[in-house]
């Protein structure tokens, strides 16, 4: 089983998938990895992760250490990562020397909010009204143009609301431009939704496409806390959301799990979707999937950059995911004995505020 | 998270779990303790191992290296096993030094055909007729008194077909005391059965008990192929496999995952159970409950072990299971384009003849 037993096929069981970044997202992946026959092999600058409890192989050194950044592409068979700010340089390095999948150009639009909303409109798609602000002087126009309330955000280095403030009528704006350190930045316009939801799909290298259903995603200080699938939204509109997810893909020749997390504005027959961001990888708002779908989040992005066939999207009921933040995993024992609720902890050994430790699933059968 | 959270609980997220032996089963299990934010850590003697690959930490040694078995024990919280013929010895090191789930009782007797034969007949439960075996005119009066054919097993070391021989109306008896090294043996009186099934259940310290729904086995040079789920036995047949499981799990103050097999004797209202063999571990008969029932037999065995409530082992609809057994793996890439199947690889390197390489569950709606 060790080598390519399909010809011309570049992968194959017994193939090792090299993984950037050591966190919970690594680690489900190289748990569906490993039940593929694939052995993971981790590389992150810290000592102790989440995804190394579960790894074949890991290397612990800074991204900018090109010589284990050598011996780690010599060890595997094909790299991917868990998360978007992966250094362009490492991308770059490492793609040179055995295959990166998603690849430099998914890293390069998505790790800048500018570049991520050109592209999405240049898909003819809607994303919200914004300006790119180098300056003061940019901020204050950009505020006049759109109008109050607006966000400013960082380009480079967001998440979970990390890098960016919340521009209302009082907000005096050479504070909220120190706030976010003077970096570079986009100033995005208000978008009065009524929903917020998430695509989570996978593309192959051969063009193949699956989306999972359209999940609505419940955010609480800025990190997610609920998804629920179905989402409330219109046969319609779910549609336009997963084509809308689809020419993302196909624009980037993208291989791997990606999501777009969207807005939809207005109700019934006038709802429509705003994009709002990229993820080039497995995402908090697919976990639903682990028991949820007939092939996980997990399980698709190693069968999409490993080369293989993608597996079935389908649905397998209504379904919720909950995040367990901080000491909502204290309530472990609870949850194991809650009847139909399906437990995942990420192994982090210290339950810190806001930190993600672990989720719920709970899947009933779909309303008649 | 790392200390226990509940009070008088002995394990919690975070802890430990040792498993003896590193190989397809010792593998799941890991990759379900994983999910639970239980590290794993294996102790085989091989160098390379299957279980390895997801584990958080390892021990390479014989079985019988007290030193190496003294520092496993002090690494772990709690300590398991993939299969049934851990020495003695090395069982009871370990239970002097941390909790051994399952416990030295169902390892003596399953290690030991004909003790597990008379302990099964003190339950109440029907075996084959059999008689021990440890010499030559032993066996000629076994055979004399239940009737050829019969098979003459060894009574320790056997598993698929090994260690056993049958003996048919032409078969020489000194031949076939010696084909099985001339071991203490027991023979087994010929059961004309209907069907080969199975009930794999967990049972936990408090004494709660979990049964996953009957499967119908099908094997194939001694190796079982199939598993089908449900068996095509009736509601009657299938309450009392379930309860003599229940029972033989109770009398041993079983703590985990075991499987019975068992023959199906006669046909609808005649229909009757005969109790073969125990395993005291996950069985290659619950691979199907991955996919196939909301709580993995791997999620609950770690939960029994670990102290944890046990989980629903409702069933998800009709399953089958498919043995991928040498060169059977390598139809993987078929197998991972066919809607609705689940590929498992256990990562072995090498695909030889009889050496089973993963397993494929399918699940269908339950019919009418």
């Amino acid at each position: 089983m060790s080598a390519p037993v399909v010809e011309g096929q570049p992968l194959a069981p017994g193939a090792v998938l090299g993984i950037i970044g050591g966190g919970q997202l690594a680690r489900m992946i190289a748990l569906a990895a490993a039940d593929l026959g694939i052995a993971s092999h981790i590389f992150a600058p810290e000592p102790e992760n989440p995804a190394f409890d579960v790894a074949a192989a890991k290397t612990v050194a800074p991204y900018e250490d090109e010589a284990a950044l050598a011996r780690f592409a010599e060890a595997v068979d094909v790299v991917t990562y868990e998360f978007e700010n992966v250094p362009a340089a490492t991308a770059a390095f490492l793609a040179a020397r055995k295959p990166l999948h998603p690849g430099a150009h998914a890293l390069a639009v998505t790790q800048d909010r500018l570049s991520e909303k050109r592209f999405v409109s240049e898909q003819g798609l809607t994303v919200a009204p914004f300006r790119a602000v180098d300056s003061l002087a940019d901020l204050e126009a950009a505020v006049a143009a759109l109008g109050r309330p607006c966000v400013l955000k960082t380009r480079r280095f967001g998440y979970d609301g990390k890098g960016q403030v919340k521009i209302l009528p009082g907000t005096d704006l050479a504070e909220a431009y120190q706030a976010i350190g003077r970096a570079p930045a986009v100033l995005e316009g208000f978008v009065s939704f009524a929903r917020e939801v998430s695509v989570v799909a996978a593309r192959g290298a051969d063009g193949s496409f699956a989306a999972f259903d359209l999940c609505e995603n419940e955010h609480r200080d800025h990190i997610l806390a609920f998804t629920r699938i179905p989402a409330q939204v219109t046969a319609a509109t779910e549609a336009s959301a997963i084509e809308a997810a689809r020419r993302i893909g196909a624009a980037q020749g993208y291989v791997g799990v990606f999501a777009v997390e969207m807005f939809i504005v207005g109700e019934g027959a006038s709802e429509s979707v705003v994009v709002n961001e990229i993820a080039p990888r497995v995402h908090n708002s697919g976990h639903w999937t682990s028991e949820g779908a007939q092939t996980s989040q997990f399980h698709q992005h190693v069968r999409a950059v490993c080369g293989f066939p993608l597996g079935s999207a389908a649905r397998r009921g209504r379904v919720e995911m909950e995040n367990l933040i901080g000491d909502a995993a204290l309530r472990w024992r609870e949850l194991l004995a809650e009847p139909g609720a399906h437990l995942h902890l990420y192994g982090k050994r210290e339950a810190r505020a806001g930190r993600k430790m672990g989720h719920v699933t709970r899947v009933w059968p779909e309303q008649g």
